[in-house]
């Protein structure tokens, strides 16, 4: 409106991945406009959405992956649980109604949402809402994986399934694990026969340096919740992916009592198929992965040089493309993440914190200029709003919750 | 694929309104494609969507009218449940946990749209995952509503908020009761201060004859959701609308503790609302629901003639272009409904029926031929596979399930 220029540094919120305005993905749209909008998929289906499927399911780490659809990337984690719930009763096993997730975990906004995440953001409010959860520590603590192994052991015959952001915890502030930790996890959900969820909303699509987290974790797991990224941040597409041993559990008489009774009415929406479809295919053609892990390495070198020493970063975190930076504000209320994201913007850089943690997730196809753009814009504002040395600065209040997600 | 027509009858599951390949929304697509597809509302802002919210707003029953997107139906009463609990404890009100919901009631398939939605189509199965509701009877029943009205006010102390779908029932099979009735019903709410959430996601944008059902019944709900046919059925945008009231209680400190902590990465989609805005101009600009009066007195008469005699036919139900055919199989497990969308879709006609209720949600835009055409061919396809009486039939199984929506 003002003819000003950004540089997108939060992929409108960790959903695009290519660049806005990427020609090959307008045609996408174009060409299916052309075709038609939308056909439901209840009962009915359209063929760009049946391509989409089978291009996703042979790149997912699963098995013989069956897929889903649904709009919101939330939705797509409502529909993992009731898969996970439903899979056990339909083989007549009873009181495997629990879900082990983790602390610090956030796998979106709707009631069941909201109750395998953990608590903050305000939403304590709701626990009369939620179902109870078994919780294991966040991912701030490094123990974290060995904990949720020690539960599952204890509380298989109640769990359904455990729920992970595998190797990042992005709303959390950026909390990540190695990926060598999983595969405890993984072992231990096959050795006590319970089912593994991975929320790859946030973290797929490229952002941790791999098409899946699970693949660095090596977790080969029972259910996929994605969203985010799966169009390249052009439309809303979220879809749940079903290894065969789960699809299997729910076939039988047509529309019998195993039938999963779930269906969004613009789940397989063609116009986001469309775009999904060829933005998996850009990415395979321009080799997208190879950049992330190349400037991956640029930006760690660059936060290493320019931001770290700062007296008020307490810690940088970084995998792959999704980076936090932890300022030690000396008091609460000092808002430094939301001032710097601000005066990052003002410089052109569109930053978006979370709470007293800076966060950058980049477009997977950022440049080396724009690594170095990104990271000294960030380190000037930084520079310019906190002391050179930590000390006594007074707040002017005491919420804590300052630039939370939402 | 085989180039085949066909007449889409259920409006791609209740979403389309003014055809596929609509000239005007194609071309409001395009044109927001050559600015931007996608960029976040959370934190920032794009042009499109607030002009579309004006617009939206001004045409919504309630006053002052704010909104917040997402994608699925599902999520936008998602968000209409979570904003009708918060409104009570930002201003200090305690025990107001609870929502009154109707039986037969369906807000979609999330954990907290099916805790308020009613059992059926396999959900009872969730019901350990479900937060407890206080039920009213269905539409099925005539005093569903009074029935409510002592429940608000024997309740209302624990009572957040009523939900309901204004005049019809739809995923129960098409059950309406008369919008005068509708009144008592924001009356009580209002006299015992209780919230009211319609769910317009089914009736809404024009299916009922105005733009919102809930206008018809004289309500003025503190809540609105809102989906499907908000794009004119091209992509999935959902959105639920607050009265100035319920706004008012969220406003305070920045990102304080009235903050509704809730957002979703797609929620205002630039190039949904380019289609969604546009839609909402063409309806005025074609006059669609002059349309919608004039053919619905068509299919009445139609329906009235041709399929009110068939001897298995039970029941009629219609409004505006809601229409429901109940059949009356002499047993379980005939499929009845099934067959016949069956041979409706053999003979050009895409149906979808609801058990053995044949469902028919046309276009906004049909014409007086394609009505004429419709129940021709679902007249047709009664007579043909049903009994010109009703007689001892076996049924081949037991599940009445069948046909059932998702």
């Amino acid at each position: 409106m003002d003819g000003r220029r950004y540089l997108d540094a939060i992929s409108s919120l960790w959903v695009t991945t290519v660049g806005h305005r990427v020609p090959r993905l307008d045609a996408a749209l174009r060409a299916q406009l052309d075709r038609v909008a939308h056909t439901t998929m209840l009962g009915h289906g359209n063929r760009v959405v049946i391509e989409f499927a089978e291009e996703l399911a042979r790149r997912l780490p699963m098995d013989d992956a069956h897929v889903i659809f649904a709009s919101d990337g939330a939705v797509a984690v409502e529909q993992a649980l009731k898969i996970a719930f439903q899979f056990w009763t339909n083989q007549g096993v009873s009181g495997r109604d629990r879900y082990l997730a983790f602390g610090g975990a956030y796998h979106g906004d709707t009631v069941g949402a909201i109750s395998v995440g953990d608590g903050g953001f305000g939403t304590d409010i709701f626990d009369p809402l939620r179902f109870p959860v078994l919780r294991a520590p966040g991912f701030d603590r490094p123990d974290a994986i060995d904990v949720a192994v020690g539960l599952i052991a204890e509380h298989a015959h109640r769990l359904a399934a455990v729920i992970v952001e595998p190797i990042v915890q992005g709303a959390a502030g950026m909390h990540m694990l190695d990926p060598a930790a999983f595969a405890a996890l993984g072992d231990a959900c096959r050795d006590h026969d319970v089912l593994l969820i991975c929320d790859e909303v946030a973290v797929g699509f490229g952002r941790t340096g791999t098409l899946f987290a699970s693949e660095q974790c090596g977790l080969r797991p029972d259910l996929i919740a994605m969203g985010k990224g799966i169009t390249g941040g052009y439309l809303p597409v979220a879809a749940t992916a079903a290894s065969a041993r789960v699809f299997d559990a729910f076939l039988g008489d047509d529309l019998g009592p195993r039938t999963l009774y779930h269906g969004h009415s613009y789940g397989g929406n063609a116009l986001g198929a469309a775009v999904a479809l060829e933005h998996l295919r850009l990415l395979d053609d321009e080799a997208v992965l190879d950049n992330v892990a190349t400037i991956a390495d640029r930006f760690a070198t660059a936060l290493d040089d320019t931001i770290a020493p700062l007296a008020s970063v307490r810690a940088i975190r970084q995998h792959g493309l999704m980076i936090g930076i932890e300022l030690a504000p000396p008091s609460d209320g000092l808002r430094w993440g939301r001032r710097i994201a601000a005066a990052c913007v003002a410089e052109g850089v569109l930053i978006r914190p979370l709470g007293d943690v800076v966060i950058i997730v980049p477009m997977l196809t950022t440049t080396a200029d724009e690594v170095d753009r990104i990271v000294a814009v960030v380190a000037a504002a930084i520079a310019g709003l906190t002391p050179s040395a930590a000390g006594p600065i007074a707040g002017p209040g005491s919420d804590p919750r300052v630039g939370a997600l939402g």
